[in-house]
């Protein structure tokens, strides 16, 4: 058995700590500056106040000052901040870290780098590594559908591992799996990266037509939904990732997957991604929707902003043509330029066609 | 302008009436002899009772009795019969149909030939008709998501029409697509065919996690459900859908597309397949959810039916091996061998790697 340390006491950070002390490893929690009343309830009263719920027994929970200490002789490393803390993530973990450590990332978002290529957080969070250490340590990541309540709640999970180290993703799936939590290895790290943050930015676009809806006045007297325009979206979406998929030289079969299909369908049932989405779609301008949500990281914007940025560098080198991915080219409209929320309807429907 | 001929005053076939009238066509909706009552309102009230709202513009009720009279002069026919109803549907029409029109079905179903292979319902359809015409008549199929309210009720609509015709594709693409309904036209019929009905197999798939919750005790003190499961089922579904339209010689690409990943979105959000899905799941046998459901048109149970004999066929000749569709195989066994709903997560987690 192993020592494993997270980093962030956040939502799904907090979570993976029960299938990793149901294995049997010393799990060591430690928060961030944000996290202090959540870091101090897990000591004092090991309950952990976001997921509602008692530490697993194996867990204990550090406060951010103590990182060093948490950090001794630990063989995995998981960073459980979100998108806005990868950067800090690396600074902090970087010089701590030692060569035969493995680090695996819970974090979905996307950044482009300066030339318009997509940059993946795993690589931003590399990027902020010591050079001495920054290409031997491994870094993993993990997609796919998980309710973080649901697998602290020891609930059936089934998600992606991914790493180009083949050694280092058998070692992180040998630790985390149990009889409830299935980590399922792909060497694709770049392609479920891509699928984790781009199921962000479709989530946002079938949320579009439960605001349209709204603003269409609601269900009709024989109780007719926007269903049909949200299915036909939600497919538009992993049509698109398919496409952006085989764009970025990865497999397009993710598109039909766990990672992509599978994580859109639970993401679409509900949270502040969707939330904005109704918003856009009722007609608000991204300003207005973002002061609405005020306080709510929304990856999901930030996704479609690093989106904004790769289009015009995947058009440049003709890997994407002028008339495709119509939905991404919708979302980039509206929340990267805040034009009001509309949809070409034929536009879509070519789309559609594949 | 064209007359078309509705044959079933069914939701779906019905729901047609509405773009079609509105794109100025004569539309003659016929109701078989299980639709009398709806004939009735339609013809006295012009009320469609089970659409609940008003008869487009354009349209007129028959009684069964009145088909060849509606069927003079139409340039296209619509089959809206349910799936027990297309060997009728087809026996009914063949001795009627003239040389020039063109037939597209609604209905959603599969068999298996003897020797194990699947039939499309639009080959049983085919060959139903009267040798003298049965290779002259093209044969469309509309696939894709579309709860017919929501069409009756005017929302955006996206679906796939499928023959192998291109000029009778797109006869038909022109005469139903209205700014509101939007046909999307592809040549590979049997591939839409063969999503439209295994996406009814795998909601039953999805719908067992509602019934596992169930068994389990429901909802948790912490709110956790069961979506992830649900989520992970979803995916595997739409893997083994693009498995198996590879194993039958159809584009996988379609299994992340609008009658696959589409159109199980929004079938997974309710129903009487869902409602069937979640008893299974909750630990009744396949015997007692059918008598809850009594009167109820269970299809996806006909398209698991059909596929238990089709698996061993393809296991036959290679096409799919013995490990392969975990899913699909527990669904045979729950409802094609009255077996216990139980679900091998590790299987699972294997289907799920691709």
């Amino acid at each position: 058995m192993s020592i494993v340390t997270i980093l962030g006491a956040g939502l799904m950070g907090s979570a993976l700590a029960y299938p990793l002390s149901d294995k049997g490893h010393e799990v060591r929690l430690v928060g961030t500056h944000l996290d202090g009343p959540t870091i101090e309830s897990c000591r004092s009263r090991r309950f952990h106040p976001r997921l509602r719920r008692e530490l697993p027994p194996n867990a204990s929970a550090f406060p951010h000052a103590r990182l060093d200490e948490a950090l001794e002789g630990a063989s995995i490393v998981v960073s459980g901040v979100n998108s806005l803390g990868v950067h800090w993530a690396g600074r902090e973990l970087g010089p701590r870290l030692r060569a035969g450590q493995v680090l695996i990332a819970v974090t979905k978002g996307l950044e482009a780098a300066p030339d318009g290529e997509p940059l993946i957080l795993p690589e931003v969070l590399r990027g902020e590594l010591p050079p001495a250490i920054r290409e031997s340590i491994p870094i993993a990541a993990i997609g796919g559908p998980c309710i973080a309540g649901e697998l602290a709640g020891r609930r059936q999970s089934f998600v992606m591992f991914g790493c180009p180290d083949a050694a280092a993703l058998e070692l992180l799936v040998r630790a985390f799996a149990t009889d409830y939590y299935h980590p399922i290895p792909t060497a694709d790290l770049a392609g479920l990266e891509l699928c984790a943050a781009l199921k962000n930015a479709y989530t946002l676009g079938v949320g579009l037509a439960a605001g349209m809806l709204e603003a269409a006045g609601g269900v009709d007297g024989a109780e007719a939904h926007m269903h049909n325009l949200a299915a036909a979206l939600f497919a538009e979406g992993t049509t698109e990732m398919a496409r952006l998929l085989g764009a970025l030289g990865r497999r397009r079969e993710l598109a039909y997957m766990l990672p992509a299909a599978g994580d859109l369908y639970v993401t679409a049932m509900g949270g502040r991604t969707v939330k904005l989405g109704r918003l856009l779609g009722s007609g608000k301008s991204f300003a207005e929707a973002r002061s609405i949500l005020e306080g709510e990281t929304l990856e999901a914007a930030e996704i479609v902003k690093a989106m904004a940025r790769i289009l015009p560098a995947l058009e440049a080198r003709g890997a994407v043509g002028p008339g495709e991915l119509p939905l991404l080219r919708a979302l980039v409209g509206i929340v990267a330029r805040g034009e009001p929320a509309g949809l070409d309807f034929a536009r879509l429907a070519r789309g559609l066609a594949g």
